[in-house]
């Protein structure tokens, strides 16, 4: 299984990969009638298959050992051995917008965890989609397993399979929130693997230093903010205002274009008029940004917990204490000290690349990469043992000892 | 967090302790309108509560280490360090019947993993459940979290909270099959773990054990044929009718009573004429076993795939090669070779206890003790690390490298 994985991956690597800029044009969608931001996710650039294809050799790498790997090992009693290993989840269904780099992603994952997978692009792709999928299938067809990788067509297809309980396992939605909220309505009694929203917060702290502020906000709000793990809401201790941070902060969002909505207590120190927030929790999605103000790291934590939507929460100060406290209250997938919203991702947490960021609080949450396309199962070894040797008055006894557990491949 | 679950657990195991065997009668429910079977499952036993003593030290001595544990480290950069830890889930619902003796599992199980918790036991358990439940709040009360565990009284009160999405994270029904469908069917929006249905099969090889397969299925059907980890299905290879072996355990199943209903494959060969099946999908949960005739291993695991439930699943044979082939193949939550179905527990399995077994495919799997009551959050160090600096004309390079975690304590 490991070899097939890696030699699968390896293939679609190779063969997605341009020989010269010029053949990568060869997977592209363009229409004059797509906007500039979108043709932007559509095109698949060298440097983009380059990082595409670095993050497929780290998940070759590390499928080596996933499926079947022993988690926990338990002498029941003699001759009576307990063993917790790795196995796939069985069919997924992964539906994306967009972005044709995910496919591969996608897929390489679902092939190094042993899942088989329905995928359904977005038909704006859906010429760079075709192909890719074809280096999928003749990947997999070297194993005989070519079917493994499916492509769905149509929207239609999607409803009717959301509905195929039997058949599917997990469905994963990967895209925007509407997109997320409508398969979470149109799936019956399959569990949906996703995040809804991502309304990310970055408080920063009476101890911050300046100039980390101003670096983090700009990457977190202004690098892209379309994504998901961007930055939606600023919460500025009172003790900021009116001081050279501020100051700074709001230059550097003045000249990035952003847009600034106030919440109800920072509007009310303003001498400048922003438009007051609609709502506390909102998801702009573009270059726009809430601020609002709270007195201590306690009221952010409880803003976060009200507003928040659980995906990625981050303060910045130079205070470890305060750092720890707010790391460990804050009850989100992601919780950072002074680093970007943005790292939020499969690929950058080093999971070589995600199937997308879950805020559910079962199976698995934040980033999820090959381990949250497995499942475990019991193995129990024995030569003729039946509880009622274990009863009160029976001639056994339970031992319990847990037993060494091989240790995974560290890379 | 360890101390307070530590010294909580044992309070509720010392203080539901009795004293001496009269003592135990203040935690009866008694009635005369009550059959005999579910009076024993009512009753709180000294040797009932000797193993829930058992079980519950168990769970206080590997809590310690549960929340907050560290379960991957990586470096993703100089300075920029990420870890994954256990957090709690959030706040459960358990709703389990008829027997006390879950009350004091499912309370330790969820302070132990730091859950706050809403129980709601069956009626007819009510006086037990009062004085437990009191119980377990005075030992939380100690610690200033009395209210953490709480009991439901009624089944409106219930159906009521499987609507607070927002509230609760997760309803576990612990019961018959027609309590798990029906919470599946009131959940709106929040994730149900159980099992429906446990049609647990035993496949007895060719190169079975005629004396081991004959006490095996004694213990799988007989030791307790209520429950959902006994067996429902014997599959029988084709060479051993009319054997001694296939003799002895009809035998044995006419002197423990137990009526058989016939495969359609088996009906076909036999003299006698047992009642053939109605369907080969069914949970008898009683004295009465369906027995199928199959050609090979294979066909043994294509039937369990066919009409199993994916719960529990045995193959009885001498022949390591198709015992490893079956472990291997039966993809079902707990697959076993030579050893009971009734070993599907988790006190059985070492987990202190269970708050139910899952057959879903995605978190917990099989007996679900304290580790599926967690999930986990990231949590990123930085400095003042931004994602554009690791961009392809960025400055940094991404490192993912992994770093030790620290070993958990084992018994």
């Amino acid at each position: 299984m490991a070899d097939l994985t890696l030699q699968a991956t390896e293939y679609v690597v190779c063969h997605s990969l341009p020989r010269s800029p010029a053949s990568s044009c060869l997977l592209h969608s363009s229409s004059g009638r797509l906007a500039a931001p979108l043709l932007k996710r559509l095109s698949l650039s060298t440097s983009k298959l380059n990082s595409l294809a670095i993050g497929l050799r780290q998940i070759a790498a590390s499928s080596q050992d996933s499926v079947g790997r022993v988690l926990r090992r338990t002498r029941i009693a003699k001759n009576l051995e307990l063993e917790q290993v790795t196995v796939p989840i069985g069919v997924l269904l992964v539906i994306f917008e967009s972005r044709p780099d995910c496919l591969p992603q996608v897929a390489a994952l679902a092939i190094a965890s042993g899942n088989g997978l329905l995928l359904k692009g977005g038909k704006e792709a859906s010429h760079s989609n075709r192909i890719l999928h074809l280096l999928t299938q003749e990947a997999l067809s070297i194993h005989g397993v070519k079917e493994a990788v499916q492509l769905v067509n149509t929207r239609e297809e999607v409803e009717d399979l959301c509905r195929l309980d039997k058949m599917i396992d997990l469905i994963i939605p990967r895209g925007s929130s509407q997109l997320v909220r409508d398969i979470q309505k149109a799936a019956k009694g399959i569990p949906v693997m996703g995040h809804s929203e991502g309304i990310c917060h970055m408080y920063v702290d009476s101890e911050a230093s300046v100039d980390k502020a101003t670096r983090l906000v700009r990457d977190s709000k202004c690098e892209y903010p379309a994504a998901c793990n961007a930055l939606e809401t600023l919460l500025i201790h009172r003790d900021l205002l009116r001081t050279p941070l501020f100051d700074q902060i709001i230059d550097m969002l003045r000249v990035e274009q952003v847009k600034i909505h106030a919440g109800p207590k920072f509007a009310s120190y303003l001498t400048f008029s922003p438009s007051e927030v609609k709502s506390l929790r909102t998801e702009y999605g573009d270059l726009e940004l809430c601020i609002e103000v709270v007195d201590s790291v306690q009221e952010a934590i409880d803003h976060i917990h009200k507003y928040g939507s659980s995906h990625t929460d981050v303060i910045v100060t130079e205070n470890e204490k305060t750092a720890e406290f707010f790391l460990q209250h804050v009850d989100s997938a992601c919780v950072f000290w002074n680093a970007s919203t943005r790292f939020s991702d499969g690929y950058r947490f080093g999971l070589g690349a995600e199937v997308g960021i879950s805020t559910s609080r079962i199976h698995a949450r934040g980033p999820v990469g090959l381990e949250g396309l497995l499942t475990t199962k019991w193995l129990l070894r024995g030569q003729d043992h039946v509880v009622s040797d274990f009863s009160e008055h029976g001639s056994l006894k339970y031992l319990h000892e847990n037993l060494p557990v091989p240790q995974r491949n560290t890379n």
